[in-house]
């Protein structure tokens, strides 16, 4: 089974009391609540933690990490940053959650501002599923329907998706690409847009479909990564077809 | 200059009329217009014309053509669909509009149903620019509105777009990939949605310099279609080599 | 477990002695030997049986189709493609194997001509791995070697894959897109290369294996066909949506 | 027409005798000649220069930009890669030539390793066109033959690219993508594989027209960033609907 490190932030949870309430023990807490009860082996890590919790064994030892970051993506060391891209290169599945778009782990594996459009008025949103025969819609019906959410618009600036998997209706007159998948080394890579916290989105049971399907599609390849640089010269490997 | 034919089914014209209103010379008629001010070298074909008017003159002249098709999809020929498709694998441009994504040539370039969710309510659609570097989207601001449109809705059953050019929002509650392209052999394939015949769609001069735009950007590429088949033994090759 | 059928043309084995003595129980036998070791569940069908063996409880019945056609691509009959590209569309895994890249069905679901460059020298064939991560790789290392193949080389005619897993490198200097992946409707095809009638290939662990991972990959999504047509009209969802 | 800054390292030049010989006036200014003759307004830019000859007026001024490095990508100031970066987002085209696969530029673009295979053996190269339909292949035959090349093989860590344009094929037994485009924000990015400093490979005419053909498609798109950010309320987008 995929072992599985939820990562937050957890600043919100200290300072806003509606965030607090929706989310008691964080909202990493509530991810790795929900993922046990499906079997995963989870453990969580947050921001104000030695390394920010994701020190060299914690990593070597998770199949799938998830990101959910908002007010303080600068206070994240560039070292740690370097570890977690390694990671994903050599295999690890990531998982960034709604405000984790501005992450610097997400922006340093697209490439690109990842900027959007966004405001808070609490409204509906309508996740419709693009890629039907995609694990990572098992189970859910044509579209997911989330009462209040924080809008996010686009043009959202990322990279085309290798699979574009979701894209969100707004009430406000907006779309976005909200579920979007991409391939970076051997690493599966999974944007999903909603969960702004001062709704409860990670108590939806779809959301957390959603959430528990992608870990299961970003489980790593079973192998090492390739490996890159000199290779012998072309008289050796003429020499040895000869032989 | 582009060359363009533009095709239309010209049947709605003949029996509603809302449409004829709209469009009095067709909606064939009314995109020759524009085109022509804009500096193409337009013609126009129609269902009813000998061979559906694309005989292999025509379209040996023609660098891209533009298909509006809806009530009559099955009354078009296969052996013109044959000859459609062949020019698109050599290079001709094709600017498939609206109800088209259910014609026979959309369908077999593009292997999948073409089905969708529809409604024709007169609801507000947005087209909003997905890909801002796209020469089609060039001289269009961050979305289109149209005021009245029939509504499409995904799941669209297409191929992954070879690049998602505009995304749709509808007042109804749907979204719908609504500007794709796509590459079939030398030839450019642009999907457009908007177009349903009561409205004045063909009017919109956003609308109009979509299509404009994407006509340049399917200009034909100055080759032939590579040689296929049988290459040479290696043995006349090794001997080639060596000399 | 997935329910495999392995269809194959088997005319090369009724009339080429080498063929029959490579694959005495014909190339489909063979196929559905290593399957069965792997522990599929696997029938096989052929041109000559009635409806090709591909009846709709067959059909109905297969979660992933392996196709090996090359000399009757042109006696498939259309109402057969037809029954298994709906399949396809429904969910149901296709593996086009070799020749079959210019195969009625495979042609159908691609749009282009699949046309390509081909010459019988027996030269040696290294199938690089382009995506590591990708689960049809598992367990091959950075090539696959054939001692003797025919030789495919581009410019091969088919839409830009979706993921582009093998490319191959020939001795008598052409390369070849040899695995790619597409989706279509629901379902997932595999395009791969390797596979002339007169060399023991489908011998071959490693060949072996990446077809056992295609058919693990292209197990169909657990879901229904995504509902399409017509939707209700805004007023009665506004309606709705005021209660 | 197209403004052009050609940047070069510009080390081997001073270090190596045979590529001085090769490239009297540099590779950049080989590069810099037959953009000239094709009408392009070119200056060119070196490492050594302040700034590495792209100061904010220079970088204003260019529409696309070919970056030539190999044995100095770390003396490259990461304030100027940024700059570099935020201009293709904003639409500026890059060329990335050879070696520079590994520059920061392209890596912070792309979010991988780009690492590769290499071996200097003055190997046979041929670079077969994969889109005939791209207007970067324009007037290219089937192939391209350089007589003598550095190899670059598989596995090239890469994300899969928007558009394949070549694939290598290696006299050693290798291959690899390269020529592949990608789109960064409103930029158009090129990588193209060949040049190694000590073979004359800019001087082959189908070479320079690869790189012409790349600069032309480049070119950026007329327009500003989309804007992105906070939008207004809803209860304000209501409000403005029902006047």
């Amino acid at each position: 089974m995929v072992k599985v490190t939820v990562w937050n932030e957890n600043r919100h949870e200290q300072k806003n009391p509606i965030v607090r309430e929706l989310y008691p023990n964080g909202i990493h807490g509530t991810i790795a609540e929900f993922l046990q009860v499906e079997g995963f082996e989870v453990r969580t890590a947050t921001l104000d933690e030695p390394e920010h919790g994701l020190t060299d064994e914690v990593l070597k030892n998770t199949d799938a990490l998830i990101w959910w970051g908002h007010l303080a993506h600068d206070e994240v060391k560039e070292a740690i940053v370097e570890k977690v891209k390694q990671r994903v290169l050599e295999g690890m599945g990531l998982i960034v959650l709604h405000s984790g778009h501005f992450s610097k782990i997400f922006k340093a594996l697209m490439g690109t501002s990842c900027d959007l459009l966004w405001r808070e008025a609490g409204e509906k949103e309508r996740l419709w599923v693009i890629s039907p025969g995609h694990p990572i819609t098992e189970g859910i019906p044509e579209y997911i329907e989330l009462e209040h959410e924080e809008m996010y618009g686009e043009h959202f600036d990322i990279p085309q998706p290798d699979e574009l998997i979701f894209t969100s209706w707004f009430e406000g007159g907006e779309v976005f690409r909200s579920g979007c998948t991409y391939n970076r080394g051997l690493g599966k890579v999974f944007y999903f847009r909603p969960g702004h916290e001062t709704y409860p989105t990670y108590h939806n049971k779809q959301i957390q479909r959603v959430i528990i399907n992608a870990l299961k599609w970003a489980e790593p390849a079973k192998r090492e990564r390739p490996v890159y640089g000199h290779r012998k010269p072309l008289e050796e490997m003429k020499g040895e077809k000869s032989e």
